[in-house]
């Protein structure tokens, strides 16, 4: 029996990690931690637990969580990089849902999340957790970064015409939407109903912390320098990344071939993919799937790429369970189809 | 020239307050009064107003607003208590959006608002600002409690029945549905997009403060005795109030008779449209109408009544205006319509 | 391994049962038949399918489907009643979701469905299949009449409180809100986007069909006549039933002793979950669970009683399913957690 | 006092149509052709209009309006282009709201209109009513094409950066997101709340007939050849139109120097907001605006440009109105703020 730790809990990446997790019989889930609402059933804060999952929430007593297998981290931005110095040496593997050990430069931390990096010692060791890219390192890992939603599925969807040179890697531009639940379990006037409903707006342009997490997955698994913009939207949806790229074609391949270019290259990555029509959200909400679809506008030589993933599960939750299985050699599908 | 000011500009009472006053040539607004905005431009909060409304919110100074011919209060709950005295003596009139001076006892206000009410003072000379109800009372005003939401929908729709005697005045059953820019402009998880979308609940059954506003109004103007129970719901719509209702038939008029009764009952009221069709929010979003809906269900001796206002309009700022143009003998419809 | 069949496969719940069936291996899918879909992959119209479901549609060919342990139907009203005479023979168990078998008198479903009834000798040996209420009929029963959303809310949220004398049975008032799936996948410029959206409306007033079945299974039951009114609204969310129920009270019960007479009374139901907090739709989402919350409103004399489902899920395809465990005598919750 | 005709009444830029020139006392309705709903109230078929537009629908007849000082051709693609040669010697002017009349040259109508043009002799003397771009043939014009709802957002968006150089012509990407009454009011299954809610899709990447639209308006307005990619999306809103525009920098201007190329390139217009802050759709809601937001991202030399309207005032009916305007030598703001 495998002992799991979730510590944020109460939060969506959190409660989607109980969702995952409680219906695997080779999973047991000992600790639960989430300070603010410690000593409340897990039932308090999400009635859809109901009679499934009965814990409580506690609070962080790093000590208890001693000897546990695995511990999931989905804390604010910024917390991981306290806890993980106190936990690693004593816990199996650690997968950190956040962004603190995303970028192996404690430079580009502070410059992209505006604050200092407690932990800088130990970016060198984390693995960047995209499975479809990184299963060997993945595999033997015991501290992974699990990928950002907004990187997630604009790494895929770039992934194969950069490494197979169907395009420029430089003149990229990634536009994403995304739900609500991406920001968090969190009260703000800006995240409230009366507010995004019936509205969309872009936000950070230019400045968003995935950005440079976007460009090194890219040059560490592409093989190359690439530049691109990205532009990340606020839409009225609760989950759900729709990310489409503009690229320049290097190539003159039909779509058809690009088509099985992108099948061959992720023939065996069991959560992607490839479609003839253009995706939409409503087909991979609380899946672990990201589907992709390529199409060649010759007019403009422009190669568009659409990529669609559910941001709590492939962008979050699902991926960190992927890599768990992948970490622990399981089948990296156990408990997510 | 009507000199007008708002306290309370910035949340979304304020801000309907400034949209329909802003279209008026003979109304001035010469203070907009939010505290935790004072400064900022109303475009800054309300981008909607760029180019319209060019005035800076400002900070409470009750000197300034000496003189002014009509202050409108959109304050929260228990704030108008502190205002109202100070500004009464300088003002010509006093319009409360809140519901502080609906209730004319000081022990029923503590026992649903729970808490002490400051200027208890005031109570007897508020005028309850329901015009199709209390037009005479409302037109010699200075004080006006502007009617809750859900009480304009539910007290226009029984007020009919009870009076002309369709009805027994025991056992109604009011169920209402709420937008939630009901609940104002704040930042609250409950609030959230993330918790609101794809989501209903009701709340405060048996304890809602609008219950005993309802029962004074439906006594005050129906002539006797009511007892009801009320259960608001949240659901995800922006705007808008739904009231269904139920009450014991006492009457075997027929239901194009019952119509009739309506429709004479509200011959001269330019705002409330009796129809033959169910009603529904769309209708009325954006308008100071209240659309009512009545019907017979003879196998369960039962009078079922359906109605829908906009909260922010007709259950807000709309009534408010039309409040201010009765006490100012101008036509009611001016700038509503 | 148990083989079964989903006529009306295309509809969103065919799709629910392709959905909720595909995840067990103890379940064969032979055939999933959708007339106008024939011919097409199952993700061709549901591409969240793709790689899950990989069978065609084809077209109803009765003689294929013989021999099939459990037939679903799924159609729209009126078509079940020329399917069931021609597979009752020949197959082992049918489920039908639709309303064509869930009146035991021909009259009342011609009054209420407003046509005729084409096969009203299988009227009387159909099983209304309410788990709750009717296991041990359906565990021996070959043909299923799965009851109607409204009432699988209305019914289950009533029962304890009629049986056990709580509250008088007449003067029942049900208002429902429902989610637009329950119109099924249909092209209408009612049910359009910008139609529904950020809009609310009553509906079949006195006149729903789920009317006579209410009132059937109420008295079945519940052993006893009743009378109540019910008023269905569609509001702006895509699944869910979220039922608000007013009755007048005829015990002195405290609300915690009312509590544990709907406890006890579902101590056996794994799929009934009596709350201490007002339930909210997201709690039922995806889940054939009911939630139910009651409370006395003294002041009125009325028991208030919320009651939560997911329409396609306990309303529709996971009470089929569940139906189907009990009619192969094994474990209910089968599939369905 | 100006006649006017609406054709299409019943449609969603009918209905807007309607909404804003009943408003106007300068302008008598005097005929509302709708085909289908001929014979019934406008408010049979929009409630809202209870009280308001107390006229019927009636059917065409080409004879009746004759006379009439403008006709609004709000119509399905390629009915226009049937009426214009009907009506066109008979009345003082035609907005056609369609697309039947905004490209010069019916080759390229067939290629992405997908059938044939009728009238292909009066695509020379249609005048594109682009107010901020083309007022002067605009005020002398006697037939308006009035621009699609995402040529409006796009065009408006790029003039100045392409007119003043600040960036190369060619490749340019367009992402624009559309509220869903861009599709009309039509039943659809794809247009049903079920399948849009909580959904996103791009649609007709490459396809959209409004491609050569784009490219016709920026070719003429901007004086030099253009190449573009454009991926038009569907998101959960009514109505709103999003746009984000990346395009390469060839300019070392400042920001701020550039926000101040655009205000004194729309110094003139008084529907266009050059904002400081990122825009959102809610601001133009139910507005003729059209706010612009222009940044540089010198890292990948691009000049990133945000749009948004709404789809039916700026994208439709308040363009069309503010064309009736300017061709009427009337102050183009009129009925519009």
């Amino acid at each position: 029996m495998i002992t799991a730790a979730v510590l944020g809990a109460s939060g969506y990446s959190g409660a989607e990690l109980l969702r995952l997790l409680s219906q695997r019989d080779d999973v047991k889930l000992t600790h639960l931690v989430a300070a603010a609402s410690a000593g409340k059933a897990v039932h308090d804060i999400y009635p859809a637990f109901a009679g499934v999952v009965n814990e409580k929430f506690e609070p962080y007593e790093p000590e208890k969580i001693s000897g546990t297998d695995v511990v999931f981290l989905a804390l604010p931005s910024g917390e991981a990089m306290t806890i993980v110095p106190q936990l690693k040496p004593h816990v199996g593997h650690i997968i950190d849902l956040g962004g603190d050990f995303r970028l192996h430069s404690a430079d580009l931390y502070q410059e992209f999340y505006q604050h200092n990096h407690s932990a800088p010692q130990f970016l060198a060791e984390s693995v960047y957790g995209l499975p479809e890219a990184n299963e060997k390192l993945i595999s033997s890992a015991r501290l992974i970064a699990n990928p950002g939603c907004y990187p997630t599925s604009a790494v895929l969807a770039l992934l194969p015409a950069l490494k197979m040179n169907l395009i420029s890697p430089s003149g990229i531009i990634i536009n994403s939407l995304s739900g609500v639940s991406g920001a968090g379990r969190s009260s703000s006037v800006d995240l409230s109903f009366s507010e995004v409903n019936e509205n969309i707006r872009a936000y950070k342009i230019g400045k968003h912390q995935h950005i440079p997490e976007i460009q090194s997955a890219l040059e560490l698994f592409g093989g190359k320098q690439v530049s691109f913009s990205f532009v990340p939207h606020l839409v009225p949806i609760t989950r759900g990344i729709y990310t489409t790229i503009h690229a320049n074609l290097s190539t003159s391949l039909s779509r058809a071939d690009m088509m099985s270019v992108y099948q061959e290259f992720y023939s065996d990555a069991p959560f992607v993919r490839i479609k003839s029509e253009i995706p939409q959200i409503a087909s991979v909400v609380r899946t672990n799937y990201c589907d992709i679809y390529v199409t060649a506008e010759r007019r403009t030589n422009q190669l568009v790429i659409v990529s669609v993933i559910d941001n709590l599960v492939k962008g979050a939750a699902g991926q960190a369970i992927q890599n768990m299985n992948i970490m622990l050699h399981l089948p990296q599908q156990r408990g997510l189809l």
